[in-house]
């Protein structure tokens, strides 16, 4: 077996693509590969729609803020945790499901986010570019009823693909060890936090982004502006209310 | 870049392990080439905890019920969603973290099972066996408390890893067309169902269970047997519970 060890470490999200159409014919050998990626127990509680560049996308765009990603990718992938046909397989086989609650909810997004991760190494490795799509979770009721998803079929990833109009932008990552602990998860001190976050602190591109926003720090721009308290709590009641709206959370 | 087309499509879970030792040195190579994978705002809201084989590791095992792929593994990596780490930094930055909610947890869960994934893909390529041990959800505050998990630490995916002693079981999927669809979600009936999961019901391994197990169909296997209602509704009780004592969920 090759081992692409450079393709792994030199993967980058792409968030530019060209008006190139991804064939019907890849995107389904891509899907088709990606499936044979890990589900709980086999059940495959997973589905995708597909949503191709076009006028009828306009509305799937808005509710992701209209982002470049979104925009020019030839192909949305909404990859969904999907309770609802393996629901109707065991009905029409005469057995009584037990899955509307939130431990298959969460065996379902486990599901759907693998899936949603094996296509993308696998159309990465076969020369596309791809984006998750984060604002998914931030309309995911009004993604639903766009895309007629029925209340045991919840969006957990967006995925733009499309071929590449320019390489992604390379980002920073931790220190393995910061990330990796042995046998027990430690209690850093603040020295130890300031060290393996040196990495983010001291990133060119994060430094650029303190000084155009006149921030205090590189975490200031995630509380202050990419990631607010207040958005977040907003954002948290919508998402309970939508799960509890399915069936899927007490 | 190659395309190992036949890996993808060939890969299979491991359940049985030789005793041959994993390295450090190549556990920190899959993780750290793992962590090029897409991660929410790049906050990389996750965390490994390492367990290896040992007298030490019989708590953990039982945790997961003693299933095999748990105890033969050289290592069991339990991949976490980890607000924590990242709120430490802003505070030490002199930043306020709005990070103690459902949205942030769901981004970090995602980021976790992004990684959890690619350390997968990675390690299978690398020559190692993996599996998923599901019972991470069923043990979850039992597992964050015997690894030390502060309660912004959750764990969401566990993966036995070591040498295989045997090639995994072929196991068999749907069918592309019954996962991804165009445009919308679609109304599918009784008959359409039934196409969709013939290769499930047919298969011979399956009909072999429903045979040993005196079922009415494989569907019953999952209704009566593997995931009853019953059992996902009292883990579903344990685990909200679980994530609002954390403070993520209310």
């Amino acid at each position: 077996m090759e081992i692409s060890e450079n393709y792994y470490l030199q993967r980058r999200s792409c968030r530019n693509f060209t008006d190139r159409a991804v064939s019907d014919e890849m995107l389904r050998q891509i899907v088709r590969l990606a499936m044979k990626a890990p589900t709980c127990g086999n059940m495959q509680l997973y589905s995708i729609v597909s949503s191709r560049r076009g006028p009828g996308r306009a509305q799937l765009e808005a509710l992701h803020f209209n982002q470049p990603a979104a925009v020019s990718a030839d192909v949305i992938l909404t990859v969904c945790a999907d309770m609802d046909r393996f629901e109707k397989w065991c009905r029409v086989s005469g057995a009584d499901p037990g899955y509307d609650n939130f431990l298959t909810w969460t065996s379902a997004y486990t599901d759907a986010t693998i899936l949603a991760q094996q296509i993308t190494t696998i159309a990465e490795q076969m020369g596309l570019g791809t984006c998750y799509l984060g604002t998914v979770m931030y309309n995911a009721p009004e993604i639903a009823d766009l895309l007629h998803l029925p209340p045991h079929v919840t969006p957990v990833a967006a995925l733009a693909i499309g071929y590449p109009a320019a390489p992604g932008e390379e980002t920073e990552r931790l220190d393995v060890d910061g990330v990796l602990f042995d046998e027990h998860y430690p209690d850093l001190n603040g020295e130890q936090i300031k060290r393996i976050y040196e990495v983010k602190d001291n990133y060119p591109a994060n430094r650029g982004f303190v000084k155009e926003n006149g921030s205090a720090s590189v975490a200031h721009l995630f509380t202050d502006i990419r990631y607010t308290r207040q958005t977040n709590e907003a954002i948290s009641d919508k998402l309970t209310d939508y799960l509890r709206r399915c069936g899927l959370l007490k």
